[in-house]
């Protein structure tokens, strides 16, 4: 293929856009070439919101701005100050919304690919690559013989593992419905997370396992025997306890592949939305596994045409899982989140109980913001 | 950031438009909605070629086509059958080159993203992601004390890897100007091709190392402290020296944190471009390193400029090198790359000196193609 012929064209092919620019006082210019365009938008999680309806019901969205445009049919919008965060924008050229050619900083959620920026300080410094040492990520394959199938994981090991010796504490993380194994290392940020809060030492050296937690897949869209296929979030077998009861298969593995500390006390699971119900049932399906639980978001959703034995019994196998006193039980959701009703009735089941668990309660609602937030303050709590 | 609701909208926003189609006699249908358009075309390197002028001369470029407006606004173009390969398109809507909304791969190479797909069928085959056992491919950083830095590679190591206790061949496989250590896994498809000839008992289980040949950044672009900077193929030291001075620094680090075979016989160096001018000058410069040695339409083009004495005495190391008769020199070119005289005048050489070597011919230029060609014919010979 000619794309070294494409990259000429791009790099010797007259005028250069910068776009985005980002400003020493944090505002942000955005900038397309379209000379024959007649409007030209940009949408991003920067802008106010919007309402978009989705089978959920209404939720807020990216807002949208016109850019203007300049000589040589150069388009510009610039923002206000913005926050540090990670962000993510496209624009939208006569109606279609499109890449923007100057960045080549995408991240894929299920089927929409949207450019990103970074706007460090504060938390967002723990989304960039900073000068400390670096974790190892690596896509590897598991037998899962519950599945009968292989299937592909994404593994964080800790900087100096390769040459340590020592065993490491494990926290498998889990994505939500639409993800896979590439949803945390990606829009996550997990390595650069990690690596920056062990370097701070605010968290411990631990080996972080992003599996696929779609049990009818073998691999993200593109990384399996089926080809480039469309991503979709309408998977079979992704809420029906397929997945949690094949979870020890890859428990088995880590193990068995890994340098970790093989007991309960060196082991935590959190996932977000769907990965969050996930964990909380993979947690207490197998009690003495996991002795540190974090719902994100979770999709505590139960379905009644489902009859997994997995979900038989909550209120009794909670029972045996809090009796064996989890050092942490940490529930995360954010004010508008659509699940924040469905998490508040789990707490209060929690609560009627006695069971001891962690509230934490951000702004916003089902969004990968609040998520990488969340990441960061479970984390430090962990094998302590 | 908003990102799922980007999503939702893609998902849940109407009707949905399949592109590429790949329909069972290899013909491929494109389809872009955009009914504010006044003109779509397609630029891909199934077109017949058109001319494009670069510093380096003219070189073939993919050509274009125009899209046909149905209904709904959704244009179409249907191509004639293609042969098996992986090919890269773009959209070109009134002029604004464009990413194809609805095909989430995408291929970077240096500051272009190009959509990709798969014809499969013969060599193509290799390209794909079939149901054989899947190496494992890690991001690792080492530490080069010569660069006085920290960098990042990329690392295949064969299924089995991880719990077969054996020592494994390596071979360091160099990326071209303007790539890093990306370029090989995403555009070279390098894990598809090992995984592939692997287990078709083509090639043996082997380590391939891709590293990051530019000696002034740490890692590819994104992936270190520098942030989310635009890629260049203006990098300073990458032909003068330096590089080469520093990669026993990555053969050390190998060694010492892989199963590795630490012998000669048991290591390759193969690179593209300036990572084929890199191989041939690093394999000289250390003849009692490398026993195999792959020149992929190497950048053989000495500049008088450079002082380095990686490149003093050309001549006499080369005699140094051949006196040890390595096991493999193998030089690869196309008929219409810009380097084929410059490969033509260091053949030449070789055989001026009677120095033992194979060559390997292919039809068109410096493209990705025959770069990946070049891998699935060279692989196979290694470590016999």
């Amino acid at each position: 293929m000619c794309v070294m012929t494409f990259a000429q064209q791009a790099l010797w092919g007259g005028t250069q856009v910068v776009s985005p620019e980002i400003h020493g006082n944090n505002t942000v210019t955005f900038r397309l070439k379209a000379p024959k365009a007649v409007k030209v938008q940009i949408t991003g999680d920067f802008l106010p919101t919007q309402k978009f309806s989705t089978p959920f019901g209404e939720v807020d969205g990216p807002g949208v701005a016109d850019l203007t445009e300049g000589k040589d049919g150069i388009w510009e919008y610039t923002t206000n100050p913005l926050k540090p965060e990670l962000y993510g924008y496209s624009f939208i050229v006569d109606g279609l919304k499109s890449t923007d050619p100057s960045n080549v900083y995408l991240i894929r959620d299920v089927a929409t690919l949207t450019n990103v920026f970074i706007i460090g300080g504060d938390r967002a410094d723990l989304y960039k690559v900073n000068k400390v040492p670096h974790g190892t990520v690596s896509r590897i394959w598991y037998n899962s013989p519950t599945l009968g199938m292989e299937r592909r994981m994404t593994v964080y090991t800790p900087a100096g593992y390769e040459t340590s010796g020592k065993r490491y504490p494990v926290f498998y993380l889990l994505h939500g419905m639409g993800g896979d194994e590439e949803a945390w290392i990606s829009l996550g940020r997990t390595a650069q997370i990690l690596d920056n809060l062990i370097a701070k030492g605010k968290a411990k050296p631990m080996i972080v396992v992003m599996t696929n937690g779609n049990a009818a897949q073998e691999a993200a869209p593109g990384e399996s025997s089926l080809g480039m296929v469309t991503p979709t979030m309408q998977l079979p077998k992704t809420m029906e306890g397929t997945f949690e009861s094949a979870f020890p298969d890859v428990v088995k593995f880590v193990d068995n592949n890994y340098r970790t500390i093989k007991s309960k006390s060196d082991r935590a699971i959190a996932g977000l939305s769907m990965g969050g119900f996930h964990s909380m049932h993979i947690s207490k399906q197998y009690p003495d596994l996991f002795n540190y639980v974090g719902l994100f978001s979770a999709a505590i959703i139960p379905n009644k045409d489902v009859t997994s034995p997995v979900y038989q019994d909550l209120e009794g196998k909670l029972k045996v899982q809090f009796s064996k006193k989890p050092a942490l039980y940490w529930i995360a959701i954010g004010k508008t989140d659509f699940l924040y009703k469905a998490n508040e009735d789990f707490r209060k089941l929690l609560d009627e109980k006695g069971y001891k668990y962690t509230y934490y309660e951000t702004g916003e609602g089902h969004i990968w913001k609040n998520w990488r937030i969340y990441l960061t303050e479970f984390t430090p709590q962990l094998f302590k």
